[in-house]
């Protein structure tokens, strides 16, 4: 690994808007489906996933779930069921109450907390069907109480059936409500302004290529949508009482994500960047994504030494990386003066796939920066806020005549009229 | 006012995207202001407001803050003062703070809560500068604890001073903690990059022309910005029992704001229908801003008959307005059937303005049935959060299996092995 300034690295890349033949493409495949329906979607099914389905068949059935439930080990059921647990506990944790403040006057102010009503994950086919991500979006929505969870994924195997049963056992697990076997652009378009076999959905949420990213961008307005995420990337920050294998194997688990994957280190011990350095190089020579792992820490990993710890976190918050981990001899004394950092992992038994997988939290969180303004996901993603405005008879004739000299300096006369008539009838 | 069926009526509209040339125009002067900092941000200034600065003269002084406060009626002070205080009581309310969730095994999980550091407030220059919306984009960014709060505002008499005393005034009692005469895209471009004499921010909030709101869209990622408000909306539902010159002045005040704006009243009244038509007929003719308010009503003004109050709310979750007014003889019974509105004002006394101006509650709130997945401003729009993993070692000895059993089960070997290196060392 190269050893590099810190001035001289940072994470943020350019976002990848696609190119103008793709936009192109995104914009005609969203018309279609908003104008033509199922009957377009079908069509697109067929033309990209290579499956000549009908709308009868367009939804997962019970039977197609409990066959999945036959197909998966029990020790996966067992290993999903546990990590959903503890997601699942760590979210409503977050789930917040309606609130009201009650004034002297008999008015009332408040705050109305509900859930979306109705939600659309999207999983990707393939490889990049992960079960973790499943739960990560899934859960924080149950949670919040989203009644409708519709799940939708290209049908992967290009027939009629091909839906990998680890994600179906997943997604029922972590609370999906319906299923449907559509992929790519047609299918956020359908979430987006329903077709006759999907109802739409007011948000959509999770990961997919670059045309389902630019058809989320898209429809964005129409509903809501999740932020799109650039790719991963882990900061370790850590001073000579490090473990280097520890440290190399997490930013290794960075590393095997993407090509596009970042891993640095920050450290005070030269020593350490060193060790650190020969470690990664020895594990690398036996990991199975070696080649992907390779390129990433060649292209966008980096070991940067700093003077002091505390020079280090200000490398750090200039940084806002997704995943931080702190390794140094007390990790609590520094969890304060980290400013920017989406996760923050503490002390030598928390690396980053023990959040990715399983403590709770949840393992969709800001990149490329944007962690300096953003946040993981979490309940407050699913929720919608009314306020709520009761002013009573008492508390009118008191402030009327303040809100009509504010109304009237804006120019907007007929704002003060409607106090002004009530003021004259009841005052 | 027509009467039409609920079907016939949507209050969503297109979004304004631009011309290509507006499109064009903007990506330019945001690349000049990111490249040339201050010399793209005074030419700018200089072409497009008639503004010939130097760098020094950018930032306002205390002196002209002084000056401001001479300027204005020591009502106008009190009155802000007083709203002020309203927002800032009702915003405090929102605070969260960051939590921990201590585990029997020694682990913590929890979410840190942390206000952004740096701010950007637009204000527009001319009549659309109203000191409320100061107020309401101000004060929930400083109940957050935003420590740095930038406002910036065209110089609008096309000299060296010109910014408007009330505006001063506003964002000082606010809670601006630096402001500078600037305007258009090239402002925001300014508060996203930053220049020699306005250093960056990490979120911009508040309203502007379709410059301002084109620059905000090609600057989001590089830092935050709200959401881009539509015009704007109210629905008023009322039954037999409800005043009609009330309904009829609170519609205009909806109507008069710009041609664009939609007011509707609901009702399973045909008897209050007829009256309240024939009173915003009677009531408009003395209005001011009567040619506005007419187009409005005429344009996108309407009132739906149902057959009950229920079938009304169906109709008002249907449009999901930004501010809806239950005028009925018991408003707090159907308070809970509400599921889309932006802010739900409740009986007689709780005219639309009340909330405008004064009683806490924000006046940003989703436009364009938006209020279907979003919410009105508040101060987790100004904070945000980070999780926290601290695991202990018995927690990873514990769970240790299953996380690798979950990471290779996704073909991510690397992070197995993070896991594995540890309980081979500790286990």
């Amino acid at each position: 690994m190269k050893i590099v300034s810190a001035q001289d690295f940072d994470l943020r890349r350019e976002v990848d808007y696609g190119s103008p033949e793709q936009n192109a493409a995104v914009k005609q495949i969203v018309q279609d489906i908003k104008h033509t329906g199922d009957k377009a979607l079908l069509q697109y099914t067929k033309q990209f996933d290579g499956a000549d389905l009908t709308a009868d068949l367009l939804r997962v059935t019970d039977k197609e779930l409990q066959a999945a439930y036959q197909e998966v080990e029990p020790s996966f059921v067992q290993a999903i069921t546990a990590a959903a647990h503890n997601i699942r506990q760590f979210h409503e944790k977050q789930k917040r109450n309606s609130w009201m403040d009650l004034q002297p006057d008999g008015s009332l102010l408040g705050q109305i907390i509900r859930p979306l009503k109705r939600v659309g994950v999207y999983v990707p086919g393939g490889k990049a069907a992960y079960p973790s991500s499943v739960l990560m979006n899934v859960i924080p929505a149950q949670v919040a109480g989203v009644p409708e969870i519709v799940m939708v994924t290209p049908p992967s195997t290009g027939g009629k059936e091909g839906i990998n049963p680890y994600i179906l056992v997943t997604a029922a697990e972590a609370g999906v409500t319906e299923m449907y076997r559509v992929g790519g652009a047609q299918a956020i378009a359908a979430l987006a302004y329903g077709t006759q076999s999907i109802e739409p959905v007011d948000k959509i949420c999770g990961p997919g290529n670059i045309y389902v990213a630019l058809a989320k961008r898209e429809v964005y307005g129409v509903v809501d949508i999740d932020s799109i995420a650039g790719p991963s990337e882990i900061v370790v920050l850590a001073d000579e009482h490090a473990n280097p294998a520890y440290i190399a194997a997490d930013l290794l688990s960075q590393a095997e994500h993407d090509e596009m994957a970042s891993a640095i280190l920050v450290t005070c011990s030269a020593q350490l960047a060193a060790a650190v350095a020969s470690e990664v190089q020895q594990q690398l020579e036996t990991l199975p994504r070696q080649h992907i792992a390779n390129a990433s820490i060649q292209n966008h990993g980096a070991i940067i030494v700093t003077e002091t710890i505390t020079e280090g976190i200000d490398v750090v918050n200039r940084l806002a990386p997704e995943h931080l981990e702190i390794m140094v001899e007390q990790p609590m004394n520094y969890v304060g003066m980290i400013e920017n950092a989406g996760a923050i992992f503490l002390g030598n038994y928390s690396s980053e796939p023990v959040g990715d997988y399983f403590a709770g939290p949840n393992h969709i969180i800001p990149t490329n920066g944007t962690a300096r303004f953003s946040s993981p996901v979490d309940v407050d993603d699913f929720i919608k806020k009314s306020s709520m405005i009761y002013y009573s008879k008492e508390a009118l004739l008191a402030n009327g005549n303040t809100i009509m000299e504010l109304a009237r300096h804006e120019g907007l006369e007929g704002h003060a009229r409607a106090i002004a008539i009530r003021l004259e009838q009841e005052g």
